[in-house]
């Protein structure tokens, strides 16, 4: 007899992954079918026409095939040869063999600088992990605090759902808190001991708390008042924090600036809470999702607990060594006055306006059409409004309705989790500009049409 | 208060993975000191001089920065140049984007024609799932399969750790069946019966069964009869099958050739045993550890099974893009007539019969250090000697003596299990061939001394 459904486990079976669920799959369908489909479902820049940064691109062909630093001449900068260069050296035996379990010290030692440099704060590069994107880092750490399926975990409603599938699949509790919505999706205190507050109610013993800054799917972004109350909200409660900064590059109302956990942590002199921080080369201006690098770093964390988080990653062998190219080309892009570097800041600063410009297209449009609210998108890659529905009708068959409609496919709200008795979607800023021009447009047709139907 | 460790999970604490263990972060820091350490401990075959594949690199390199495919005229050949472009097309978007979460439809298409080739016997690219290297196949399908704290899973003694470790973290129950040392390591069907049976007297249901062909760290090759009678085994005791292949090009004696576990399921029509066959990039003749590629596929697995494989896929988004690539060029490789295979067939042939001596020179030499006895080594790319220790002395205190001693870094059996009473190391067969020599010299000189000392 062959496996059965029956046989595998509650866990796996409870599991949910809204981002790539039956409204992607349906999508897929569409297609081949013939249809234009508009994918808003998932922040994958370069899948609608972002162009990878020359910088990243150069050193990657540069270290798989090293015959390139002298076979190829006038094709690569000058300092983008060096790089590739030091980066060769700093891996000794090139991009073909297993690095360190943690990564390649010379890139985890680049990402110390960019850090210090960053938050004034230095940080010891074997604190430093480098992980096949964000999520897997993330996922580490999520089996290393759930010990038994009475552990708890905080994290945001709305939120990023790697996060309630994974706590799901490592059999620990989803403890959720909510983000204010009519307070630009900002943590507030008040939520944040009710939930806690609930979670112990019911025999939850919580270990930590998830904060994603800037939010996804809120595209809301802290400032450093409101990092500090989560900090001291989890120092009062003995809680570790996961700091998913993965959208730090993608802040766009003047005036704002990323605050990272660890710069708070470090200026307030916090020794007692437990800090993981993420960071990723699929977000930001690189986009550089298909790569997979990212790499986590953490703080105040026993010896003997490090020792362990050294033994989970071993099993692992190391991230892949394209992605750990990737994430030293993230912290150490090409400095002023190099030759590589006009061209970087050009291809840097036309994404980064161009989502901002984006941002500002797609929260205005949806603001436009009655029944929809959108909050400033201040930063990350998505809106997250809410649509007002008929009675008897959910998210998810309105989401389903309007793919099948116009041919944009979105996220229903529920997939992120949201306040009872509201409706949202989600959807990525990604689209190009006359595509989000015309997102907007359809949406809102769809949506007056819709309104009037049911 | 930080994290402590006592708030960890029991399961986290009682994982091990001794290829990276305490013997190895010793061997470190000798090295940091200054002493020349021979790497035996690990199949990381391009950190001991093996150079990469022309063929790979250059695909590689081309996929990273398509510019390469006009931009550097001569370096390519034509073919090669040809095949970049179809990967190119074929991932839609370039390397920088996330894939379905199966990996780029493309890629499974020539994984399906390759095993199609190699077994007589084809394959849906939608049961394929291009990896992260094979080990996170591995977890994924053990995560699947282990259900419940009394579920178990058969994994040969000795056996690659990764298998011990991944139980231990899900939670499961290591059922361990005994390889026959004097069989050539080859599987028994007594000591399969005897190991179910006192799995299932002990309260444990015995979900899975893994074999490891050719084996780690055996070197023991499979025949065809051998492994109809591992599924019948199965299908018996409704068992699924995980077959790990990674070592399917590493043949090295006359005569043997690899024969798949899908083939055989194939040829004898068994329609009731479920088979995942694993995978890589990193071993065969590229030994391309960094890129971390390789895919799994599976077989009567039931469609409402094979969602749930989907879905879990689908949280960790999909494999890296260059080791998709990477895994293409493994299943394509260059054809007769074009322009890059004559390169091609020269590195490949190098690199195996380079492989082929060392395997000899490995095996004939420790079986003339008396105390020491080593299996013919058939296939994969260690040696599993067994070594004749005086009272009182393990296997881990002989290895850590022989660092200490010579340099020499392998590791103990304990790590992959062995026999009671018996003692073991796992050397690789990967330093190069006068370096081979002299750890067959300096091991049996440190034996010899230390027999005598003890």
């Amino acid at each position: 007899m062959t496996m059965q459904l029956k046989d595998l486990g509650k866990a796996v079976l409870a599991t949910e992954y809204a981002v790539r669920g039956p409204i992607v799959a349906r999508a897929q369908e569409l297609e081949k079918l013939g249809r234009e489909v508009i994918y808003c479902n998932i922040g994958n820049p370069q899948s609608l026409g972002q162009r990878p940064i020359t910088y990243v691109r150069q050193l990657l062909a540069l270290c798989e095939y090293p015959e390139l630093l002298t076979a190829a001449p006038g094709v690569f900068p000058s300092d983008v040869l060096d790089t590739a260069r030091a980066i060769l050296e700093g891996t000794r035996h090139g991009l073909g063999a297993y690095s360190e379990s943690r990564g390649v010290r010379f890139i985890r030692e680049a990402v110390a600088r960019f850090i210090e440099a960053r938050d004034g704060a230095a940080v010891d590069p074997d604190h430093i992990y480098l992980t096949d994107g964000a999520s897997k880092g993330v996922q580490s750490i999520l089996k290393l605090l759930i010990a038994s399926p009475t552990d708890g975990i905080m994290i945001p409603i709305p939120q990023y759902p790697l996060y309630s599938a994974t706590i799901t699949l490592y059999e620990g509790r989803i403890v959720p808190y909510g983000l204010d919505e009519a307070d630009h999706w900002r943590l507030n205190p008040a939520l944040l001991e009710a939930s806690l507050a609930k979670a112990q109610a019911e025999g939850t013993r919580v270990k930590a708390i998830c904060v994603i800054n800037p939010g996804n799917p809120t595209g809301a972004v802290l400032d450093a008042a409101n990092i500090a109350m989560v900090l001291e909200f989890a120092r009062k409660h003995g809680l570790s924090v996961l700091a998913d900064e993965v959208y730090q590059e993608n802040i766009y109302l003047p005036g704002d600036t990323f605050v990272s956990f660890a710069k708070v942590l470090h200026d307030r002199g916090i020794k007692d809470v437990s800090l993981f921080s993420f960071h990723s080369c699929s977000k930001g201006f690189q986009g550089e999702c298909g790569v997979r690098g990212g790499y986590f770093d953490h703080r105040n964390v026993p010896a003997d607990v490090a020792a362990q988080i050294l033994k989970l990653q071993s099993v692992s062998l190391c991230a892949n060594l394209a992605g750990q190219v990737a994430t030293y080309a993230m912290v150490n892009p090409p400095r002023p006055g190099t030759p590589s570097h006009a061209l970087f800041q050009k291809e840097r600063g036309g994404i980064l306006e161009s989502m901002k410009q984006r941002a500002v297209i797609l929260a205005e449009g949806l603001n436009r059409i009655e029944g929809i609210t959108c909050n400033v998108i201040a930063g990350a890659m998505y809106a997250f409004p809410r649509v007002e529905l008929p009675p008897g009708v959910n998210d998810e068959a309105w989401c389903m309705a309007l793919l099948e409609a116009t041919g944009i496919c979105v996220v229903p709200g529920s997939g992120f989790g949201q306040a009872e008795g509201t409706a949202h979607f989600r959807t990525t800023i990604l689209p190009p500009t006359d595509k989000i021009r015309a997102v907007v447009e359809k949406l809102g047709a769809f949506h007056r049409e819709f309104a009037a139907r049911v």
